[in-house]
């Protein structure tokens, strides 16, 4: 890729990033599309337009943005999105520190270096001479000069030392600010038991449960909720709803015919058999009804059932005090520890009811079997991105594929083809995934959705640094040098210090693209607008699937935390060998932080809270990323431009490993369980539990008539109204 | 070495057995030797002829310790002694389940072999033929025969999985079963808080604690003990106390004196200076007096001092019931966890006090430290060790010492030195380096006694399997291996498999000796016997000095576990490459059963009881040695057998390390925590915490009239009559 192409490739993403953005500013403003751009302040209650008519400003979102505070993202979109944004400010400062004192010393060093032009050292063959004058394989080898780089990498590590651990303490803040405050929550009363011995003979599961823990937690139980297998009930209720959408929408198309000429209508028909297309025809409403009224007897004989017969061997426990629970969750119950094992229950809506009864040693099982399909995944996934990005090389382009010839050698599609077709790829390649390893991870036997998603967040980002990264780093050579890697793992040092500088530009580009095109999009909304706006034209009839059509998703952690590392990753990589990346980075993470805070104030709604449980991962990710970093410098100073004083490069990577099992010990646990102090702090008073304990009945089994089931056997609770506190 | 100098060298073993034995059936019935052979019993207030004199029978020790049941043992000696036998047993049980098959199986296949002889495999040169047939080392290269010995690998794995797991159950219910035993103990009632942030400005350590406490756990805090710098206080209360054993001997000397000719006796006296041997000569009964009385209040006022301002960041707090106790030393207390840490308080008589205030990240460094110096001092005494293996043959002492040639070259004695000297110069090394291991144990800050001994042992393990058992098999080519080894990994299972054979007479030799000489020791007590009527004779005076000189040691774990586990991982890896090895087992674990049960009866007296925590290091050596043996039959059988079917071996590797998993999953953590179940099961009536909280004051802080300080700032507790439940 030479010069020109690169400004191309800035100058076409810069053009569509102010088209997008037009677009928003316009489109923003039709009151019919404020369910696409403030779905969030919508379903709060709250007036889209408040505000707005006032500025026409373009610019206008980015004041607000600013101007909330972090205690207004946290009411509006929960502490996971304030942890997001902490993640994107902290990144944000880590650069711009490097930033402050990398630009303008490493660039005039670089340039005013007259040494041998080392034209190895980048893939432009010498007609990229700009960029190349300001990266340090304009350096001549062994020249004092590199003392600079190497004092550059010991800056960019105290400074990410310093910001995350002040990043660190503040989310350990928030989640103890989170965990304390006064709106009372089910799952800080509940904890959740697993891997439950079989019921001695004679007695349920249930009376098990309560007779065990009344035993040990004598003043503080309160009772449980004996897991059930809900499958067939489920199914039954499942039918019902979609028989009452059916019969919603049935009855908005008769009243819809009525006003028109014929004033008793036409009541609307189907065929009952296959997809509607086959069996006998009936009037919609009237079938609907009578299925709604056949299936309903059939659900409470099966809910009945589920209670009595299909309890299985994990319930949660209530407890009468947050510090009770908390304590319990942590305590140690059974002198075999893979029974009875205790953890703080997850939110009643995140909860993965199908995965609470699995027992221990088949939930390690199932995680041992993923970790090996991910790790096929991953090796997989390598083969074709390395030949999509040897293979998308104009001069291969035009030799395997000789009939392009032509349109190729147009100047101005061959340089958008060279400036976008490997990343184009790439993000087509990387659009498959998520789905599968989410897929993958709610197989592990995780019990809730936030836990799933930070198993795939974790496999994704893995994923995508092995394959992205290194994939395009090292690229086609890969294969063939993993045989020289086996052989010598110390020659993957050399091997990536080699090929990193030839790719900086790739990933300048990559860069610029995802925030240009990427934050374009995800501001503007296009995709959903189209697909709501198509959807309420053709599709939808009732008001319920109108809301359905435009309700909002959340953030997608699973993908969006591995995206931005991957960046982290190649931003840090990139700081010292070609400091001008640190300005896209900076770009990149600032307008992030930008539109993730419009988004998380006014677009996304959290479908979960985890109180930034997700963030020990992160850290963890950028403290690795950082340790790859200097590793890759290491080989890059010591080998490459033949500097021996590399060596002093090893400290910093000790404190690196130092700096990150001190956060460990410090931060992690308080993450993973709830400390005693914290539970301790919140509201004393005792709430209605019963509340707390309908929260978690599953919507399957939750009808008026439940509560009559005030039988022995029953899998919630017979002392449903008998015991109270 | 050859055969006649293997039976010599097991008769003389056997001859300083029986004549042990015979000194110990003689000794033994002296009344005056009671005190050395039924410590133990005298202690306890039992008598020690008890059913003695009815029996001459030299083995009547035998029936007794056979007789006596399990929970005699935990009675008398604890259930550390308990596990201790269970240990004993259990690999007695490995080897007899193993020697019935592996020997009438393996030695007649390996002795109708009628291959080539493969000399090389021994180091006897042809001369040993006899032992030699019956290992596997007379098996043809790639015979058929040789699944014979795969499958015998198979077989010890499995005996071993099985027993192991029935011995871990088992001592997971000992310790249940002492968990809830209905004596009070004073430790079930405490927990340890290390890591204690700095009191708030104008309060004291003790008050920060307390209101701490009182906070979180309102209705269980009993009161709390601030752990205090005692160093000074304890100086001065060692020497009053040893002013006043000075004082009581010289009041029997003057006694003695008066009983003899003249009737007011001569008043001892000593000289001031150092040793006493230099300075003035004083009356010592009067200058004792004096010395006394001018120290007591000087205690007093450091006491006073110590408790009001050398608290330290550490405490012990007392809750009012187990379960509380319990819960609490699991829980996390603080958001940053790395303050208020919380642990099950020790025992009173093993709290390690000056470890107690060394603040967490003191303690990582140090054990950091620490095990830096281990791994030095293993790599250091290898070199001895090896230069004494290789200069102790026999052509290499005559070589370098010519003069000891014609004392050499004489048979018997030559026998005896070709025998002995290796094993002799083995034991001498061995002598001088637990209580090194001890010191560095304690200085990393361990809290307990028992965790001390843990951590010494663990260190005492790796040094003695390192040094002694590679050591010896590779030899002095171990250094010249070293570089290949670390050029090719997997070259020591090769150097292991082919290192092996040629040592097996000196481990054949080294285990004899062992439970002959050892074991002989053992039991006559000889050493202590001769040493207690020394001391008896010429040094003690009054009954508490000869108490002293007879009071017996415990069991000494630190350096007992470790070599047993020489032993087992010695017969295990030599079980199948020569199964005549597996009768000598089975002899020195049974013999030391016996002799174990003898001594926890009537000898030792434990020091600590840590309730079998000892058991889950126990069990994860066994199967480390199990897995050592695999991996080493892997390389023997595939290697240099040369067949091919020995890939069958590793599905048997990976099982190893599933039961490894399975059983720390399973019973770990309930030896790490108490679990809550076991807390709940005791008594429930609340002790005299008063007595319980008495139990942890030190006793150079504990006087009469400590009590009357009721005061604030007291790092014990002002509430101490105030507060009572």
């Amino acid at each position: 890729m030479d010069f020109s192409s690169f400004v191309t490739s800035l100058g076409t993403s810069l053009i569509i990033f102010v088209v997008l953005m037009l677009a928003f500013t316009w489109l923003n403003r039709k009151p019919g599309n404020a369910v696409i751009y403030y779905p969030n302040r919508i379903l709060r209650g709250l007036d889209p337009l408040e505000g707005r008519t006032v500025t026409r400003n373009p610019l206008a979102w980015i004041k607000e943005a600013v101007k909330a505070s972090e205690a207004d993202v946290i009411a509006v979109a929960g502490v996971d999105a304030a942890v997001y944004l902490v993640f994107l400010s902290s990144v944000l400062a880590i650069l711009v520190f490097s930033g402050i004192i990398l630009l303008p010393v490493l660039l005039p060093v670089a340039a005013t270096d007259n040494g041998t032009q080392s034209t190895t050292d980048s893939n432009s063959q010498g007609t990229f001479k700009n960029l190349d004058k300001l990266t340090m394989g304009h350096i001549q080898e062994s020249s004092s000069r590199l003392w600079a780089f190497l004092l550059g990498v010991y800056w960019v590590s105290f400074v990410t030392y310093y910001v995350l651990w002040k990043s660190y303490t503040h989310v350990s803040d928030l989640r103890a600010g989170a965990k304390t405050s006064a709106v009372v929550k089910p799952e800080e009363f509940a904890v959740l038991v697993r891997d439950i011995p079989a019921a001695p003979p004679g007695q349920s599961m249930k009376d098990h449960v309560d007779s065990y823990f009344r035993a040990l937690h004598p003043e503080t139980f309160y009772k449980s909720m004996v897991v059930t297998d809900n499958k067939k009930a489920n199914k039954i209720w499942e039918e019902i709803e979609g028989y009452r959408k059916k019969l919603a929408r049935a009855e908005v198309v008769y009243a819809e015919s009525k006003t028109t000429g014929k004033p008793e209508g036409t009541r609307p028909t189907n065929k009952t058999g296959f997809l509607g297309l086959v069996g006998p025809k009936v009037d919609t409403i009237d079938h609907c009804n009578e299925k709604i009224q056949e299936l309903l007897p059939k659900l409470e004989a099966e809910q009945n059932i589920t209670l009595k017969e299909k309890q299985q061997g994990a319930a949660l426990v209530f407890f009468c005090s947050k510090p009770a629970a908390v304590s319990a969750s942590q305590t140690i119950h059974a002198q075999k520890i893979d029974t009875w094992t205790m953890m703080e229950a997850p939110e009643p809506r995140q909860v993965l009811w199908t995965n609470l009864s699995k027992k221990f040693y088949e939930r390690e099982i199932r995680s041992l079997i993923v970790y090996g399909i991910v790790f096929l995944t991953v090796c997989f996934y390598m083969i074709p991105i390395a030949f999509v990005s040897a293979f998308t090389t104009m001069e291969n382009l035009k030799k395997y594929l000789p009939f392009l010839k032509k349109i190729v050698d147009q100047p101005e599609i061959k340089t958008v083809l060279e400036a976008y077709l490997p990343q184009i790829a790439l993000l087509v390649f990387m659009a498959l995934l998520p789905t599968l390893l989410m897929f993958l991870s709610k197989e592990e036997g995780i019990p809730s959705e936030s836990h799933a998603v930070r198993a795939a967040s974790g496999k994704y980002f893995y994923f995508i640094v092995f394959n992205v990264f290194l994939g395009v780093t090292i690229g086609g050579t890969l294969y063939a040098s993993l045989k020289e890697i086996i052989k010598k793992p110390s020659q993957i040092i050399t091997l990536l210090g080699s090929s990193l500088p030839k790719s900086a530009t790739f990933f300048l580009t990559y860069v610029a693209l995802k925030f240009f095109v990427g934050y374009g999009l995800e501001l503007s909304r296009l995709v959903p607008l189209i697909i709501f706006h198509l959807k309420k034209k053709f599709l939808c009839k009732t008001e319920a699937e109108v809301k359905e059509a435009w309700a909002p998703s959340d953030f997608g952690y699973a993908t969006r935390f591995p995206n931005d590392m991957l960046i982290v990753t190649i931003v840090l990589c990139y700081s010292v060998i070609a400091p001008i990346i640190i300005p896209f980075g900076v770009v990149y993470f600032g307008l992030g932080w930008l539109v993730a805070r419009n988004q998380a104030l006014k677009v996304y709604v959290p479908r979960y809270e985890s109180n930034g449980r997700m963030w020990p991962h992160i850290h963890t990710r950028i403290v690795a990323a950082l340790i790859v970093y200097q590793i890759t410098m290491l080989g890059y100073i010591g080998i490459l431009r033949k500097f021996y004083y590399a060596t002093f490069m090893i400290p910093v990577i000790a404190i690196s490993f130092i700096f990150a099992y001190v956060c460990k010990q410090r931060f992690y646990l308080a993450f993973f369980h709830t400390p005693l102090e914290v539970a301790c702090q919140g509201t004393k008073e005792i709430p209605n539990m019963e509340s707390i304990y309908a929260a978690y009945i599953p919507p399957c089994l939750s009808t008026e008539k439940l509560q009559d089931v005030d039988q022995f056997e029953d899998a919630h609770s017979h002392s449903l109204r008998t015991t109270s506190l």
